[in-house]
């Protein structure tokens, strides 16, 4: 029985998202990197690995610590190296096949001159998202760097990698493909540039919308897309999915209703969804999009019935007028998250429909 | 050393600001009932227990029972009673000197007929918010509630409650005042209204931005401000605090800079800060704002220098010209975050500037 806030996942429905990525893969004889700061679980690492997945991504050296434990000898942290963590990072090239990520000089050299062992390096690239990486058309810049990686001890240059995250701002398949199109040519002409100087130089991409949409990857070493194996209230408003594949929603109780203004008050709020949200075609800014619900199983979203509000632990919810007395105190209503990865990462574990808790990494 | 996001507080900061709320309650001879949500931490609370505080409030069950487990026996939780709870809600009845809020004639039946024994019901009551509880000049709904309160057993009825948080949208002492004073009159009509027929109802009252800042709470019975303990950069536009009397600051590792375009990238994201903003006045939203930072300590704010973007673990701050070459990777940035209850959270502990561990409720 759910009694307070309660994260839900649909074991069937992640099992099929991560068949559905790794068939994408397959087809495109690329290879499937995903990124695991979505589910950060060593129990949803093995569903993967039932799929045939040997390599992940992850995002910082904590996370690739907890998945080194449980088990996994290939992996790349996709962030900017973090200087502070050099002997975290030193102990994992020892025990694992592990690459990390540069996009200057400096870091390269203080990472060859500390660390103890060998380990790979991609080259971070910004493709557009401007958020961080080398810009793709400093062809000099790029060069220079892999120049200098090459000629340092303990570092073994393998890659351009890139994250065309500006796919969020998509909203439909159309968007999505222009996005993907443009950040793989990008990143691709650069590649063509570089590799008669840096032979065995890969490219490796992955944001959750182009890896869902776009068919063919064979022209890429590898791909990381990490959200789909939960997606979330974003993807579907992206087009990245159907609701259906949604495969977590938090279930929470009903506190209070105001029918006169239609909205429900939840227990629910940022502590537990996190203040991610995600602007409708309307406008206006929504934190989750209410589903029907029958125990602890989800249907179909409803028409116009929105998570609207938050503070720490009430949360807002916003019906259409037919739904004003739909809900009554002590009622659990279900809503699809606007992004799964910070939902989950607040909430700490999942309970399956089954009632069954899987722990994520604390 | 810090290696990764670190939420830092200063327990001499905090002391002061707990010291001089204490003050504040003592000279209008309220009570003082703060709310614990802030920090939700047995240690702090040993802080407000040398100040002479009694009794808590909080904002979950959960969080009730924690407290209570940690000596607390005179707690209101002061949200709308959450029914799936109700075998909690009458073990901790039985424990401790325990108060709910309700606020509607079905919950006050259901909490009556299924506690064990007695608790204390506060009425909520809307003084403008608008997020929930009866509307203040309802007032034949809010006597009817009374009256059913009174008929029922296990329940006694104890007080009116509001939290005037349409204060946060102030930006001065005076936009502050003029919140407080409004929400202070219309709950105080309501209570003159009712107190013949109920007497020895209370009045309680308590957002920090309108405790800061008003000086005479003779005319209510208890004061229940939280977020104080700490501020954060949101009071600070507020104009509850100076910068100084922030508590906490995150400290994050620097892992690129962009000075083509001021910005400069940290290890510290959405899982570290959580997404709570605030808008300045020229209308940008940030997460923080970034303060002159040696060791373990901070200083004054950077003028024009703020946490602008962030994924999951990447922050993105934005610098004024003059700063574009002031970091480099591997330094130690340090930011007042927007929302310290929500930062808090995520973070999960706090670090003293002495470099000691203090725990919060997991």
């Amino acid at each position: 029985m759910i009694t307070v806030p309660t994260l839900i996942l649909d074991e069937e429905k992640c099992r099929q998202n991560i068949k559905r990525m790794a068939e994408v893969a397959r087809a495109s004889v690329t290879s499937f990197r995903p990124h695991f700061k979505t589910h950060v679980s060593a129990e949803i690492g093995e569903w993967f690995r039932e799929e045939g997945v040997k390599k992940i991504t992850v995002s910082s050296l904590r996370m690739a610590e907890y998945f080194a434990r449980a088990g996994w000898d290939d992996i790349l942290v996709a962030f900017p190296f973090n200087l502070p963590e050099i002997e975290l990072a030193s102990r994992l090239a020892s025990e694992v096949n592990l690459s990390l990520l540069v996009e200057s000089n400096d870091v390269a050299s203080f990472l060859s001159a500390n660390l103890g062992s060998t380990c790979n390096v991609y080259i971070k690239i910004d493709t557009g998202l401007r958020r961080t990486g080398i810009p793709h058309d400093d062809y000099e810049e790029v060069a220079r760097l892999a120049d200098h990686i090459t000629s340092l001890r303990n570092l073994n240059l393998k890659g351009l990698l890139t994250h065309a995250g500006h796919s969020y701002k998509a909203r439909s398949h159309n968007e999505i493909l222009a996005v993907h199109n443009s950040s793989l040519k990008a990143i691709s002409d650069l590649h063509s540039g570089l590799s008669e100087r840096f032979p065995g130089l890969i490219v490796s991409v992955g944001d959750t919308p182009g890896c869902s949409v776009a068919g063919d990857f064979s022209m890429v070493a590898e791909i990381r897309p990490g959200n789909f194996v939960f997606y979330d209230y974003t993807q579907v408003l992206i087009g990245s999915c159907s609701p259906e594949q949604v495969a977590v929603a938090m279930a929470c109780p009903v506190v209070a209703v105001h029918p006169d203004r239609c909205t429900v008050i939840l227990y629910g709020g940022a502590i537990h969804f996190s203040r991610e949200s995600v602007t409708l075609g309307d406008g206006r800014t929504v934190y989750g999009a209410v589903v029907r619900n029958s125990g602890n199983r989800w249907g179909g979203l409803y028409d116009g019935a929105y998570l609207t509000g938050m503070s720490q632990e009430h949360g807002i919810v916003t019906v259409p007028p037919s739904m004003a007395n739909h809900y009554k105190p002590g009622d659990i209503i279900m809503i699809l998250p606007a992004h799964s990865c910070i939902t989950a990462h607040v909430m700490g574990e999942y309970r399956t429909c089954e009632g069954r808790i899987i722990e994520r990494m604390r």
